[in-house]
């Protein structure tokens, strides 16, 4: 009854080596030289393959409306992508408080193919608010969002201050969506006026100095609040300078980018309209000299998780409304189920990360910022057996014919990737098997995370 | 007649988690939740404590003539104080080849308690030299030293480029000790015709200046032959600064600093003369704020090791002659023993590094470097069951009564120190039983260590 | 009928020589080595001594409700203190528009004994605003000001975006009051609400970090729309490296420091509260540590002028009602006669600063940043023969007594200062002799300012 | 029989502004806004035209053996080009002292001219050396040169440390060529072993890398020392970055560019060998991206100083020897006449400098620096009648047949450039007339220079 994954080569965030690993009643209970099983054990042969700890997308927006992928759907694009955990955004309602919201956003993942968590945005500040942040981590939830963009959800300084205040007494990490608002709402009533509509404009009216501004200002309430800041998708050199100068300066700042920002760029806003508007995301798409910002600052430990950011929105009803005025598009991309293969290929593969660099940020250390560690994100004896086989001498071409997710298109369509994820499994069980997904809806949990701590960084110490 | 550690907390250089570790044939074999053992084989209960990866020391000075600790002595000494490995450094005689003398060296270690490799000092250049060095890694040795100070070794910038670019032609690392010694000459030449030769002047005539500027040099060479450039024994936070910044430009530069530059200041060169000569070591003794600067650029991973720099100079004949002018006594501390508990005590205790930031710099880190890994500084199944078992718990004076080393002083007297070494293990076998050595000499090995590249590196890229 | 000021040492803003000035119709139009006048004209002996260009103060706040100096003894103070032309601050009056509040506080001035100018202080911003920013020009003012703190009149980071733009086109030049207002407010709440309510609460609840992150958040606008930023009251280390770093972008940034800053600290606020609450004025007064960073900035040419930031709050009725709460202080503190001894004795005499920079920064910058280059600034041929004549050799302290502002007390009591104003020369008239004020109110003119303009900045390009 | 320059727009370091100039018995006298003379003084029509203090170049190699420059030549062509003060430096000659040696050049001198003084070499350091260089000053001659490349001239860092020490305490400012000669030469072997013998490989075997290293070790030992050291023709963005971190660390530091390094770069050095040759000059020409570094930190002020490092190398039997092997050129380029048409065209008409920066650069600072001041250097009553009018609204197109030097090739051959310089003045007689030169050989002076002094830089502190 045990899983037995024989003679692969383990990579842990610090060290690669060949050895087998046994899984019981959920749990890596051993590691050694070689391991046999009985009959009724799951032996898996890994020879020549990689051996990594399912990858943690701590940045999803399943089951938003208007999107196409809710819970079951995403998680299975997820699964087959190698991600074994999400940590999904919740929409914020109105009608009711964040709490009784989570409750909701608890009952609608309940079909999850996999083990999910949730990062609570919040999108105002009162007295009611700030009480709730308090309960937050007995409802299994250590993190919340703030915006500092989007007229309908940004908060201003002060709130900034007083949400981040309570976070980190409640211990919880306050993630940040960081652009200047009301400088791009001015750029981008200037484009409109001047009849600059087209996708590239998308990107012309958030300039990397918008995304640097908020960054820098974001991190100094971290820096005199105290509290631990985690700044979501970060996507230019510019924005990197500030957050590298302030975590020298010791303010307890995380960062994370996407794969769409080290391997798309604004080329891409620049196609025919049609194709262009497919990617519209916020922070936009920037420039190449970005990208290699980026792959410097993941190799260097400044950048710290690498998150899909998921947004499914459809192409009929949705993208294309943005074809006549970049405005209209909704911001967001899919991709949840081609991280893993994106990084390999052009990350590792391209000499740009070693491996145990890609189990670090895409396992290890949102486990640990997150508070699912050492439950999640390690490959050590007692913790979760949620493992992902890579065989990296295969190799394919991202369409969207083979895709899982639910949009009618791809936007990393046509590109190569290497390396095949032959299995997946979720607490010792199977998941994807010859990149087939075989798990069941339902069968994910939801996961209690723990208040985060300094002392829950070790190792980044 | 396997060793099973059982319970205890086992650090890696990135995570920190409960399990028993089996070692079998001197090679670690399993790590698992529980493992019981046959009457045959020794049982260690680690329960509470932490267990690490034995100890590299990449800088010690055993056997070299006028110092009091040869290899049985030393390598007593480190074994004491939980190091399992050291890489000596050789002295050069010019009467033979460094190659000859090599051999002389292996032969002088052969009554080792610990295994150990070495790195061949080189303190001119000609064909021969160069030839040579191709020839080094054959023997085993993948690393030199060459000296930027002391008149009788020191090489100049056309010999330091042409050694290092046949260092890196074979695959050998370049270590430097990076003073500029001519200006140092000239600051020696005024302070004592000034009748300056208090020990103080030892670091008044070798400032941070002169430090950096050789580490500056240094590392431009590196820059421009391409070669892996180590810089031993960094002091100061002006060579760091130097330092970081052609790391960041992507130099292959990796740093190393001691126990005595994180613990003790120049305030010990201002005592009473009979006692400050004890203190004399090149680079000097620096300030609060270089011991500071040091702790900042360890957690941040710009340095990547801790040697000890271990020279068991005599006072009587030896730092003795200093009194009177500095000039005379032997550069160089002994302190071999004590660099776990310092860091421990200093480092882990305080707040400024991690557990695994520790194994990090003391294990992992020098076993990559050097060519040494993955058979040390892991503990991982495959690597050498080379193991210390620190009880946290425990805490001790550092005193010359208790020493194993063999100066007639010790440098940290009356020093608090945490932790207890219970045990300490060399392939499997105690060698170190309730703070007793109870290893043998003769049963260190020479170790063949493999040449520098950069995917040998593997986690730090 | 000339002015004819006989062997003095002039100093200009890059050189010192010694020569004769001859002042005619009110301008300057002859240096020579020997110039002889006839018995019409008034002969001034200026042997050993410096002539120097009247300061100009770009920073005062006379004829504020509340305050006691209105331009008749806040001008008399001045030109006490060798200040020729003050640009003074309006108050915004939201009763009427900007523009109209600009014609009521000419008429205020009217009695001015030196010649003066305004900036206009904008506190909301909507299209009428907007459109009068395009006439200001016409009414000779050409310099607008905008707070980030102070509820009653900050403006977003959205009207930030549309004044500056506005402000720009009309070749008009922003001033900005550069704290975080909205992170102020909340550290003052927390601090009254935990009865911290001493003077030093006032330094604590606007830490460094609040100004930096303002500064450079006005700065990134200022780089997005490329207007011209004068950031005014310049005074941490922290705010300076924002600073610095936008300026070595190519960010059209100019800073303003005062006397206090440079010569008072926090340890002013520390004293009993009654003396204390005098202190008071925002940004608060800082550290030695930022006290030294001011001066090299200053030496370094980063920052490039001095203003008085002239402020009369009375004591009673006044600076009193901050002893039990420093929020009920008002904010602001006089000093507007002091700058110049100031200056002369801690920068030039201490070695900070040249002769030629103490021009530079009074005198010559403010003159070309705000559009009064080269009628005012020089003393070359065709500039107003606005002059003070410095003896260096004597000294004098500082008192309340000997004062000429009209506040109760004199935040400079008993500091000991260097140099006396012999004369000072207003458009060729005497109207500082022997250090007593001989000029006429009402003789002071309203200064027509030139549009801003890149080339009007040379000499700095 | 004085000279009056009418109505001319007047320009000093920080000025601009419209008025007469008189000069008498060689000394400016009156600067006024109408000076009339008489039938005997000459009048100058300077209506719309640029009236500037004569250039001085600090970097002269006028009358080296083999080149075609001898004095009379050479400050013919320096005249022509708005120069007048030329401070050229020595040839070593090791068969006498350097004291005798300057005798010899005095001599050589004496048919200037234009008035001159001298820089001397330096090649060795013994007891004599440093003897000679504290009588120095009383030779008139305050400034040493020391050479960190070349074989036959390069000093070590202990002869740098004890040069610069002894040139310090004699009020002289040390000159550094500033190349990592010992690193350069392994490069030039390497290349010319790989049969790499074409002209670009000069620029190849001397990377930016070697002369950024050089800088900073000067620069190091300026520190260590608190000699005043003066950088000759910096020439890249990574030698200026150690030049900025010196200097903002407060390290006594000057630096001097080329107009070679301005406006030409290392394309030059890959066209056909036959002309390739011709610009093979050290440290080489660079990129575009060193150009915009060079002039961002002119217009900053690191940069002080410009120098033309004339060197009028022959083609035949000179130039062409590197055709078909780079060492066996020359290095040095001929250019005296241009420094000041080129940088008026690429500096202040394309935007990159103000005209007071021109003047600073190429006259008032090279004057304070080397002792000149306020004789040199300055438009001021008191100082030397040596004026340039320069007509803006010419062109012209620079050319070997037009040229006063005497190379048979002009490195800016067809180079377009702006501004006619109608008239030179030296001591208040006119050398250049419309373009022609009329001074008399001989007519220029030893100029016995001031001690450096930190007061002497006033304006710049
Ligand atoms: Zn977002
Ligand atoms: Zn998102
Ligand atoms: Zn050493
Ligand atoms: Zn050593
Ligand atoms: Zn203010
Ligand atoms: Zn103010
Ligand atoms: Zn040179
Ligand atoms: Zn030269």
């Amino acid at each position: 009854m045990a899983t037995i994954i024989q003679n692969g080569i383990i990579v842990t965030a610090s060290e690669t080596f060949q050895a087998d690993i046994k899984i019981d009643n959920g749990k890596i209970n051993m590691i050694s030289n070689q391991i046999t099983g009985s009959n009724e054990d799951t032996i898996l042969d890994a020879t020549n393959k990689y051996v990594l700890p399912g990858l943690i997308d701590p940045h999803t927006h399943l089951g938003i409306k208007g999107t196409l992928d809710a819970f079951e759907t995403g998680t299975r694009a997820a699964a087959a992508g190698g991600i074994t955990t999400i940590i999904n955004y919740t929409d914020p309602d109105n009608s009711q408080t964040f709490l009784e919201d989570l409750t909701e956003w608890k009952e609608k993942a309940q079909n999850a193919l996999i083990d999910y968590g949730f990062h609570s945005i919040i999108n105002k500040c009162d007295k009611d608010v700030l009480e709730q942040i308090s309960k937050l981590p007995d409802e299994g939830v250590t993190s919340i969002k703030l915006f500092m963009a989007y007229k309908e959800n940004m908060v201003n300084d002060e709130e900034l201050y007083l949400l981040m205040k309570a976070a980190k007494k409640a211990g919880v990490v306050t993630n940040i969506h960081a652009e200047n608002g009301s400088v791009i709402d001015c750029l981008i009533e200037e484009a409109l006026s001047s009849n600059n509509t087209k996708p590239i404009y998308h990107a012309y009216t958030r300039p990397p100095a918008t995304e640097a501004e908020a960054t820098a200002r974001a991190l100094r309430i971290a820096e005199i609040t105290g509290a631990p800041a985690y700044i979501v998708h970060i996507t230019c050199e510019e924005a990197l300078k500030e957050f590298v100068r302030a975590k020298e300066k010791g303010v307890n700042a995380f960062g994370e980018t996407c794969p769409q920002y080290l391997v798309l760029n604004e080329e891409y806003l620049k196609q025919e309209e049609k194709e262009a508007v497919k990617y519209i995301c916020s922070p936009p798409l920037r420039t190449n000299k970005d990208q290699e910002a980026l792959w410097h600052n993941i190799k260097s430990g400044s950048i710290s998780t690498i998150g899909s950011d998921h947004a499914s929105h459809p192409y009929v009803n949705g993208k294309e409304n943005g074809i006549n005025n970049f405005t209209k598009a909704p911001n967001g991309l899919p991709g949840i189920e081609s991280t893993l293969l994106l990084l390999y290929k052009y990350g590792v593969c391209e000499g740009k990360i070693s491996m145990s660099k890609l189990v670090e940020i895409t396992s290890q250390n949102p486990a640990k910022i997150f508070g699912l560690y050492p439950q999640k994100g390690s490959l050590n004896v007692g913790s979760d057996g949620d493992v992902v086989i890579l065989d990296p001498n295969k190799s394919s071409i991202i369409t969207k014919a083979s895709q899982k997710q639910s949009t009618e298109y791809n936007v990393y369509e046509g590109m190569e990737v290497q390396g095949s994820i032959e299995y997946v499994l979720s607490r010792g069980k199977v998941i994807v098997k010859d990149n087939k997904v075989v798990g069941e809806p339902g069968s994910g949990k939801f996961l209690y995370r723990n208040k985060f701590t300094e002392q829950s960084q070790e190792g980044r110490l």
